[in-house]
């Protein structure tokens, strides 16, 4: 049976994704609204430096920092960060992680799995039958373990968008203080061997491909996402429709096979690495029913 | 009769508003869609350290640095850069500038305008009636004279959204490229002595005050726009209605004794002054009809 002792909701992993941000501070200052009588929850601001500087990140991006095996001989701030945090988490013996983040894209809720044990897609499940905001992706690929989730055992980082950085945003703050809610309440129930049921399947988006802005012969940026794509995160592209254009107006097509899902359409955060979205495969997957 | 010889299409005083910057580089790229016959057309991206940084501004915000009398023995980056700038417009003798800013408040198609001059209201007036996205806003108190647009004789700040910064938004590129083609032609068409008729009357928001977040006893900002309020940029605001609310989740109402019309809500760039909206007095003026 899948016991919880511990839990974290944190943010700030980047400094400027305020919305999150004062929702970990309200409950700093109101511990009552997330005590349970079964399990402890701790909550954590973590890069405080990007914070007060009202910035994603001092150096570099802290949530490309997880990946500790490597042993670079010059430590940048956030990869010292990195690691006292992950040594803090390894102390307090954090069972699941709810990690608090926005986007520019028009996100909606979306739950991005730190794996797929079954309690994670069981809670996940749960939550998006609960509520149509509520979109699950996951990566199948392996290949971000220098994320800040990964070093949890169960976990969600949650994205909430549209909202720009450094905006509160009262309807999101509000939707992620429910979230939270419903979280603990969850965990509550199956502490006490009561686990609420979660539908027989449920739809996931896995992350495919990355998508890259149009260049110049000078490696500029020298388009933008097509004007119908733009706010469109979730919905279908399907091949040979337009995904991108150029600054003149020439439309990038979609080359691949299969129908796509973009995701993280115009992240501005992206903008650095020339990553216009990610696209992702739409699979209706079953729930595990084993009690985990 | 009104002569206009020279135009300046800005963008860029703020280094992360990438919308309107990369709407100039098409046209640096492009002259042949800005050309017209009887005036010249002049294309400017102005903070290019901020810029490449992808940034509001380096050291302090330029576009409270065109009062240009002060003498500070220290000179920030922007302020030496006000005074280039201000020498460079002098010089080429614009007669007309439309500088594009983006804000992350709803402020859809808003023309800040430079003065109450006859051909500034006549020009607003027209193409406010062409489309519903345009709004109207002025300044009565004379107190903003630190912004790029006094500079000039006449012409527009444009304020385009809701865009997050570093985000070129496809929909509102299209939308600015518009607006330039809208007024390149009235322009062309009055220096024919043709200036296209305008309706008698306008809608005009006059900013009358600035509404701060609440803070704790430290100063610091303890709470948020009133669910309601965020996003409803332009819409009525009768008094006692809730405006702001403190993250605990009480409403602070607007105790004005008349209708306010709140602007620049959740303006991201206004959070480190607190600032959590404008409000402004809506009018309907007369326009006037003097070809000046």
């Amino acid at each position: 049976m899948t016991q919880i002792d511990k839990i974290l909701l944190s943010a700030g992993i980047h400094g400027n994704e305020k919305t999150g941000i004062f929702l970990i501070k309200k409950f700093k200052k109101n511990p009552d609204l997330i005590h349970r009588k079964n399990f402890t929850t701790e909550t954590l601001l973590i890069n405080t430096k990007a914070i007060a500087l009202n910035r994603r990140y001092y150096e570099i991006d802290l949530n490309r920092c997880f990946d500790l095996n490597s042993d670079r001989r010059e430590q940048k701030y956030e990869q010292d960060l990195a690691k006292k945090i992950y040594r803090q988490v390894k102390e307090q013996e954090i069972d699941f992680v709810l990690d608090f983040h926005t986007s520019t894209s028009n996100m909606g809720l979306t739950l991005l799995l730190s794996n797929d044990r079954p309690f994670n897609l069981q809670l996940a499940a749960y939550l998006a039958a609960k509520n149509p905001l509520i979109k699950l992706v996951r990566n199948a690929n392996n290949n971000d373990r220098n994320r800040f989730r990964h070093i949890f055992p169960l976990g969600f980082t949650v994205e909430m968008g549209a909202i720009a950085p450094n905006v509160v945003d009262p309807i999101w703050f509000k939707r992620g203080e429910e979230l939270v809610e419903q979280i603990l309440d969850y965990i509550e129930k199956t502490n006490q061997q009561q686990q609420p049921v979660s539908p027989e399947t449920v739809t996931v988006y896995t992350l495919s491909k990355t998508v890259y802005f149009p260049e110049d012969s000078q490696g500029k940026i020298a388009g933008m996402v097509y004007e119908e794509v733009h706010g469109h995160d979730y919905c279908a592209l399907n091949p040979n429709e337009p995904m991108l254009t150029t600054f003149d107006g020439d439309a990038i097509a979609y080359r691949g096979s299969n129908v796509a899902y973009p995701i993280f359409i115009n992240e501005a955060a992206y903008w650095e690495n020339k990553i216009a979205m990610y696209l992702t495969v739409k699979e209706e997957i079953a729930v595990p029913t084993v009690l985990n």
